[in-house]
């Protein structure tokens, strides 16, 4: 990377020079809304208006963007979207003044109309495509798919719901909207809802604002106050909306988390991970497409999941995509036994044999029409070898993939055991199956999908054997079958 | 950020300019005290000189330091404290040799008087206003509040005693000091104690230094040889006592760490600790006053608790303090409930209305006299609520602080019912009251509070939501209830 | 570190002019071979070609490797191996064509004989004394260690084979090699071997490949098709063959990891961690020898394990060993109760007094022929309190070594009550010791000694507290005495 640190050093040479002549970005035309919103909050919010100039928002015109090839463009139009929006930044005015008339949260803010919540369907004016892509993914409907799915829902219930003695017996209460957005809904998204005005009283004296229930939220399938799904801010944080940040794997990391999703700490103890926290300094990670090799030299979570990738000689290894499911086909966590990725994001709508809103039934039987087929599941497969193939040969590459749908298949025999024995236990009444997520032995045969046999089949996927064996894993997978055992055997007596 | 990188370009090109002819550091003052121990260990011990050069003590004069602005300036004292030090750099003779008459570890090293321990007291010298700060906070009562407070020593003993069988009965002794030393004291800070000389073989020959016992320990409230209270080092690590390692979160994460007090972990999962991680290495981690926007684009530990910030423009938005309680309201670890901050750092002298030195009964009645007020809780809560407005607005923010307060409400309420449930086993016997803290069970109601609620909390808190559900949260909130219940329901039998 | 910074930017600055005069790497003489393996790969596999650009060994002859001074080598050779070799970069074809007659993976791939898998003795032909010290190391027996250990194979079985229900017992049959491959062996190395040949389609078509079993896998105590045994690439990953990664302590953190070998999460919470993650882009990480305070001011796990370390003088400090063994005289994990290193690296060839492979018996006394004397362990414990010294006071650091060692003791002691509670419950037939890892309280035991000793004793050891205290610490080794004696009364009744 030598040459590009020379260069990296002219430029900075360069830009001194630049700097000093007293010309850069302050020249770039703001809007006059946009100027008026900042003349204030430099000063109420200096944060954020500090972290937009960072922004290539601050620094770009829709115009500008257009000069650019297609595939290092960051904006999917194809026209100009209005003629007022050509030659300006995209500054605070331009985003929250969209589609005010949608948004419930809309307000008059000293002679502005602005929304509090800047949602997708605001961002789709210039990135169609991305919102298209992320909305109708499992993140997009990543509310409904836990608030709309009964079995799921009775789940976040015996999670977070306040559980008192009652006749010296345990009762649980359904989970409050706090309990629930502070737990399964704040990576899941809340819905947020405005209840009248309130007011607030800040530097500029007291003002009227919406009144925002389920709010602060930025999860990834959120309900926004105009009815569209989902959070770009998730991963692209306001207010510098970085690529950068979207792409190191700390964003992930924040909701794909052990016990019950362990994909970033797996991540960091494989190799990948390994080479990416001793050299990422090194690498550039704003460069748009990303270039294997050139630009980085071990993939973070969006470069196998979602980046757009070339090879150094700049052909496309990998298309974009904001639907994170786009090279998966098969799906490792959140339920009892691995199977097909769904068809489709909306996986509430899924019904199983046993009638349940369910990708498999209890004992394993796959809900098949709701579910890829072979051959799609084929086509994303091969998406995401291909990434692969980018630093390693194919048969390495075929042994790997040999080995994630064969754990799958031994980590989902680990879990049918617990449930055998769990049949046992409902069977002979030593636990009441009405609702089969709230007893301690229960909590067991939870354990053995949701954080164990979970962690086996990822750690294989990601190469990081720690969660395969003590972390988590089969260790825990073979324990775990013993305390279910015993709790039987002394509860039998 | 790119001005500020251009001018750190052209600053590296002139100081090669002024390196190159010869002067730089090399030619500031170093008294001939400090002089002699560089030129041996500067042999013997080379890490600590060459961490030293790196210091800013090894590059300016208390001379120096008068000539900056008041804010920017870091000491805090109003006159220079005697002639000799004006003009010389801060070496090791300068702070090795403070108060040698107070100190049991003075000793005559190579015809130098000096002491082992360079304590908060030596500090004192040129940073009063901190050191008086942190030394009445709960950080610098740390040990105490431990050590002279029975029912926590209890607890400690029952912790980190030796358990033995003894007719076929778990027997745990009192902790030996080494076992304290390496757990709570480690962190909270041992009693250094000195018992006479020891001799020691070193590359200079045999040298008599004194015998310390419950060494090394850079625990935050160590009980130092000069009888005074903390240790600097534990955040500013000598011998380079660098502001950027006390403003970074790892410094902060040597203690406060899942499972007992996850503020770090949930930092790490949060957005701020996302951001943070993606692109800390372009803020400025020197700089005083420290500059939202300027000099970074999200929170550190130290950017909410203590440090001088200011915004853009240079104006105050929240005062240093080196008591870390001085912005927090509410205690959310530690104790069996939440409940406001105590008034006083000396937590040990608090007496609960079970005549107990804890700030609730076991079922949650505070000991009011000891805590804040409800208006002394708003004071600092405002100045908490002063550092979010830099980058959130005034709605935000306040929903935020009503979810921590809502939050600590349900995690209490879920602790006592392990408290109710306890309190069963106590009365029939199947647990035994006598000392709370050492049986199955008990441990098992520990956890509810100890660990489990606390996560939740501090979640919320800082928005990390993992903690706040399947890590340490609300999973295991309730399945430790049904746990403490089926332990009761076996044992009654 | 002013100095070094200035120096670099002149170097950068030398360099852009260098790199504009269109000189530079591009000119080192790459073999014929090498070249025809890039003008392929370079397409095909874009990432890995990129990588060994950015390496040594595309930016050196064996040759120039000779003009520099011994300490400073990198190759560990006193002649130049062939003719050959002496004047091309180390590329593609000079490491997979090595010894091409032993490797039972070589193959014709179109028309140059390669070897899939370059082992350590392939590396050999320039690194000699480091593969020699490698593979006689416990990490180059890693794979033995285990597979040929009974105890340890019968562990590896009941924590990783499958379970399954059999007339309502659990039954575990023999893991598979893919579940072992996975889990122990993802880290101590598989076997690979080489079944007969696959067909692979890739964009040049399809090609015949040797088909390896037990593959991908980088363990460091690989078994390799040509017999050796050891991966280099485990800590120098292919194919930068980085030093810098190697030197980070992400690489060590892969294997290293709670709950059973904490080694890396202590250190990340250790003083040494904090200064190494707040400062570590001011530090140089190529140089050779390494020099404290010059190049790095707080160590890393390879600063005190394994590498050559000067101090800013250049005087050797100690000396590099690929043995990792080399700087220990106490083991502190993996068995059940502390004892004094290994002699050998084989330790499946220790036989003690119960005539189990293991260096104690499950009462603790050591087989004392196979393990280090007293003076064995002076010599190592001496190389290693030398590193300490670089920056530590002898005082401090004959303190740090007496806890260590007391630590161990009283672990020891803490473990030793758990195997009288299990004796009591093996005599008693509550549990079956015929196998004594597969039943529930059996799964305790492990835990008290392969999960809570160690953490107790390595957070000592490298100054992490909170794993020996809440943190699979203390904690766990009281409460978990608890949970077994429960057990055992409850089954007794």
């Amino acid at each position: 990377m030598i040459p590009k640190i020379n260069i990296i050093c002219l430029l900075l040479l360069y830009s001194s020079f630049i700097y000093s002549q007293g010309t850069g970005n302050t020249e770039l035309p703001i809007s006059d809304e946009t100027q008026t919103c900042i003349d204030c909050h430099e000063t109420v919010t200096p944060g954020i208006v500090a972290d937009w100039r960072l922004s290539r928002h601050s620094k770009t015109t829709i115009r500008d963007a257009f000069s650019k090839d297609s595939h290092q463009r960051r904006i999917s139009i194809s026209n100009i979207p209005g003629e007022g929006y050509a030659d300006y930044v995209i500054g605070c005015y331009e985003c929250h003044n969209q589609n005010t008339a949608d948004h419930s949260d809309s307000f008059d803010h000293f002679d502005f109309k602005i929304n509090v919540v800047v949602s997708p369907n605001d961002c789709r004016t210039c990135h169609p495509v991305e919102v298209e892509e992320y909305q109708d993914s499992k993140k997009g409907y990543a509310n409904y798919n836990l608030s709309k799915n009964s079995v799921y829902h009775a789940l976040v219930n015996s999670v977070t719901g306040l559980t008192e003695l009652d006749n010296s017996k345990l009762v649980t209460s359904p989970a409050s909207d706090l309990a629930k957005g502070e737990t399964c809904f704040a990576c899941h998204g809340t819905e947020v809802k405005v209840e009248g005005t309130k007011i607030v009283t800040s530097d500029l004296g007291d003002i009227e604002v919406p009144n925002l229930l389920n709010w602060p939220n930025q999860g990834v399938g959120r309900i926004n106050p105009d009815g569209s799904r989902g959070a770009c801010t998730a991963c692209h944080p306001r207010h510098s909306f970085s690529i950068e940040i979207a792409r190191k794997p700390y964003t992930c990391g924040q909701c794909h988390l052990e016990p019950d999703v362990p994909a970033y700490n797996i991540f960091k103890e494989s190799k990948h991970g390994n080479i990416f926290e001793s050299i990422k300094d090194d690498w550039n990670w704003d460069e748009v497409p990303w270039q294997t090799g050139k630009d980085f030299t071990a993939p973070t979570c969006a470069v196998c999941h979602n980046s757009l990738l070339a090879n150094p000689q700049g052909e496309i290894i990998a298309e974009r995509s904001h639907d994170f499911g786009n090279r998966l086909w098969l799906r490792i966590f959140g339920l009892i036994y691995s199977h097909p990725q769904p068809k489709s994001g909306d996986t509430y709508k899924i019904t199983n044999a046993e009638n349940l809103p369910l990708p498999l039934t209890f004992d394993g039987r796959p809900a098949e029409n709701f579910l890829q087929s072979r051959s799609e599941q084929e086509v994303n497969k091969n998406k995401m070898k291909n990434v692969c193939l980018s630093c390693h040969n194919t048969g390495w590459t075929e042994s790997q993939f040999e080995k994630i749908e064969k754990t799958a298949v031994e980590a989902d025999k680990m879990v049918l055991t617990s449930t055998l024995l769990m049949v046992k236990a409902w069977d002979k009444k030593i636990a009441d199956s009405s609702n089969p997520f709230d007893e301690y032995p229960e909590k067991l045969w939870m354990r053995q999908w949701l954080f164990y046999a979970n962690s086996v089949r990822y750690a294989t996927a990601m190469m990081g054997p720690d969660y395969a064996a003590f972390k988590n894993g089969w260790w825990n997978l073979a324990e775990n079958l013993t305390k279910i055992q015993d709790f039987i055997d002394s509860h039998s007596k």
